[in-house]
């Protein structure tokens, strides 16, 4: 909480967060659904902060989001939430479980709360399970890193691991897939895909795995827009047999209409990518001073 | 791994870790034993570069240090390893852990081992437990922020959760006291004291509570040494009542001749105190270029 202010507020960073496979759990409580599957945390990701008072803003504009407004009543709090990233909204980066995990990390300091981190990645979660937002964005980004999500679920329940290693980032976005549209429909399909992905990468669990079955899960799950087969096709071309074997052609983000990969493939395929790094924290308050 | 250079090598971050107050658990294997309790993780820590070859430097020094050794073994590689620190040996900081933990992620990367995080965290803990040099440093160093130890073990056995805030971190160090002499002597007492302190923590799972439950804790183990003792004291004379709620006086590192508090209290008691921030992040590869 920031001391000496008129108006206390507190500011969390939350990691985006691109997945790269994932198959769909549901359960009777929203502590114990979830995904399983794994994706990559970025140091691209959103600054929130909040205040006493109401309302959303993203970038200066009010929004209204579900799951933020559910954190607030959870907590009991009557919150401004005021919120920045770089990142667009619905092209697979887990900005509303971004927005939803630093709302109640922010909360919880500024109307002293005294939940642990553990409770608040809980109740943000719940609040996306129940939105239809996310299943598994929350918990990875609490985490950081290369997340694996072993089991579904909040960390009571959940299991995760992570990919020892912190390649570069680059990815490029053609606009917006919903993300409540794929996952209110049969996810039968993406559920048998995600669990073959899944075994594949703990089989030998390295970042060129990871990419591999990412790809492949893309296609098998049926997502694929014609944006993206065009720059995974690209990057394939520039790609070839590099002899680097952190660089394995590029994959699509989950559910985005997103193109991401490791060093610089997208940029030698002519895309203007954004680039960035693997977060290595997770979703943290920022500094006190 | 560096590319192109004649001798591949990686290098990894791990935060030093104070342990506020802890309770120490037996158990048949190695990957359940270990112990409870909370401490903090600190932007001091440990650089572990490794590439192949044999021996450990720390700082330029050739030391010898068993479960360093015992985790290139187990994974089976020949690795030499080369390490920095500001932080002292010996003085309740996780200096082996850290070294343990750091080379697991290191030669992971260099010798293409293709474990998961939660495997070299195991490997790394499994390693201490068995040498008698920790018994929570390591899966606390792996997490990162503030760590609460809610069950004792390795990943696929323990539980962690976190106290979210993110102070300034001041410490001043006295010289060492033997974890092994401690932990291989009578625990009984400090279990007690240290279930106790976590009880009362997890009631009220804020920073305040944490101090002071560390601060009951070092009093009830009997371990408070005469230097810590006059610091304890300097830190209570000039911190009275400041109405700041995050800064409450000092504690003990555990195990340690060392005194932390929370703001800039050990400067203002007139100590040359070293100043850190909490990590946020845990352990870490350093970024691949």
């Amino acid at each position: 909480m920031t001391a000496g202010d008129s108006q206390p507020s507190a500011t969390a960073f939350v990691p985006g967060h691109i997945t790269g496979f994932f198959s769909a759990h549901t359960a009777t409580t929203c502590a114990q659904a979830g995904s399983r599957g794994a994706g990559i945390t970025l140091t691209d990701g959103v600054e929130v902060t909040v205040s006493p008072g109401s309302g959303l803003r993203l970038n200066g504009e009010t929004i209204e989001m579900l799951p933020v407004a559910d954190v607030c009543t959870r907590l009991g709090v009557d919150a401004a939430v005021d919120a920045t990233t770089s990142l667009p909204l619905g092209a697979g980066f887990g900005v509303s479980g971004a927005l939803t995990l630093g709302t109640a990390l922010a909360a919880n300091t500024v109307f002293d709360c005294g939940k642990t981190e553990n409770e608040l990645i809980t109740l943000a979660h719940c609040a996306e399970v129940d939105a239809g937002t996310g299943l598994g964005d929350v918990v990875a980004q609490a985490r950081g890193g290369l997340p694996i999500r072993i089991d579904p679920g909040s960390p009571s329940h959940g299991r995760l691991d992570g990919l020892p290693a912190r390649p570069q980032i680059e990815y490029v976005t053609f606009g917006e897939v919903s993300t409540e549209t794929v996952l209110s429909g049969d996810t039968d399909e993406l559920t048998r895909a995600g669990e073959s992905a899944l075994s594949h990468l703990l089989e030998w669990p390295t970042l060129d795995r990871f990419m591999t079955a990412s790809r492949e899960f893309a296609a098998e799950a049926g997502l694929v827009t014609d944006e993206v087969a065009a720059a995974l096709d690209a990057v394939d071309e520039v790609g070839g047999d590099t002899g680097n074997d952190i660089d394995t052609g590029a994959a699509m983000a989950m559910l985005g209409n997103t193109v991401f990969a490791t060093g610089e493939k997208l940029s030698a395929a002519g895309y203007d990518a954004h680039q960035c790094r693997v977060d290595a924290g997770g979703a943290r308050l920022i500094d006190e001073r």
